[in-house]
């Protein structure tokens, strides 16, 4: 099978216009068919304030009000995603930049109210499987920003992990999938504090211990669930890694997940 | 040949709901090949003036500095460019956003500075045509913004009727395109005051002379300017008209613009 590399970059990869330019450098380089998804950084929630709307989160999810959705779809859809692609176009790779509703490439459901009013966030339902690999067989390098859609014209704020997620699963059926959810820190820490601490192979007893232990803890632990959701779904590979375990062949590699 | 209807949609029509899900709607019932292309709306002089940025225009264009570019991206690329798509998607229509940096759309260079430096304002330079004519073939409806790039990732403001006109030209080559420009007023109007005062059929010298007589000015000069453009360039029917001009069939036909 044709090999795929699915790169999530996010956090403070970001913020920083060096360190998302090594980035964006490195992953040009990724030979084949790849595609790129991009969370939102910092900039949303300086908007945000800027704009005089205090920025919500709850468990590391934004709460999207009416407000705040035309916040994240500007700085998502709009200043990120165009930057990334130029960027990316001026590197030689030929980036197309997506929300959900181009092409309705990814179809997601308003997150229902439970306990927590998330407003207008969207749980993926679909993705446009065809469409994506049309793209790929034109030599496009689709980027994905964080939002989708729900099919009626409603915008919906959604996980750039999940997202990531949603697609490498989709595309496992018909490529090699290498799916990488590349962030700030070197992989997969043993102690938060030492980059040096990589795990460099994850079980899933492992995780559930770690968990247990309060060693793997916050952001990570829904990270690290896509992760393991996306390997028994049958992504070929699967790494949490950091900028510098991009570029192929590098020896940063980051912690691969393992069933 | 094939038959392909760009529509260019700007002005007061962006700022009112109600009339843009109006304009959307006619526009989702245009059978056959088309593509839409979009200008800013005042929502990007609001988001500036929020954030500070006293917005500056010379001759109807927008001087674009650093922080202004920023905020066009964020509102055309990003809020108003999915907000349509998503609509349109609701309505059965499969479209796709793009700015000239996707897929390398349009290329454009930073206008020199003459008398005026407006910026990162862009002249388009080439379309990707044969990409666009993809699309096209997979029935998907390409949604302009007004953003492009260099190549050289730097994103560049860009006048929507220019990016409008530079299409239709590109494609009539491979198409019959008819290219309507639809705005607030029903067409070119021979008195500004009187909405039935539309000139159907304006040839280019009836056009020098309402100039000289002064009936015609300010923007829409520049606006007839990329019609006249057109037309001599081989696009098969330029059309000026309001939101009642876009549905097939229509009685409120607008001025039509003749060799």
């Amino acid at each position: 099978m044709q090999k795929l590399t699915i790169l999530k970059i996010g956090g403070k990869l970001l913020d920083d216009d060096a360190r998302l330019n090594e980035a964006l450098a490195d992953f040009s380089k990724i030979e084949g068919a790849k595609i790129l998804v991009h969370g939102g950084g910092k900039k949303s929630s300086e908007l945000s304030r800027q704009l005089g709307i205090e920025p919500k989160m709850v468990e590391g999810r934004r709460i999207t009000d009416a407000a705040t959705l035309e916040v994240v779809t500007m700085v998502y859809a709009g200043l990120l995603n165009k930057t990334v692609v130029a960027r990316l176009q001026s590197l030689g790779c030929d980036a197309i930049g997506l929300s959900g509703a181009d092409g309705n490439s990814i179809l997601a459901k308003k997150r229902p109210v439970k306990t927590i009013d998330y407003g207008f966030a969207g749980d993926v339902e679909t993705t446009n499987k065809q469409l994506i690999i049309n793209f790929l067989n034109q030599n496009l390098t689709p980027v994905f920003c964080a939002i989708t859609h729900n099919g009626q014209g409603q915008l919906l704020n959604t996980n750039a992990d999940t997202i990531a997620t949603t697609l490498a699963v989709a595309l496992a059926q018909d490529f090699d999938v290498t799916l990488k959810f590349c962030f700030e820190k070197n992989g997969v820490l043993l102690d938060p504090a030492d980059e040096n601490s990589v795990i460099e192979r994850l079980l899933p007893a492992d995780f559930a211990k770690y968990k247990s232990q309060g060693t793997i803890s916050d952001g990570m632990i829904p990270k690290l669930d896509n992760a393991f959701a996306a390997i028994d779904a049958g992504v070929a590979e699967v790494v949490i890694c950091g900028r510098g375990g991009i570029a192929p062949g590098s020896f940063q590699k980051g912690t691969t997940i393992c069933r």
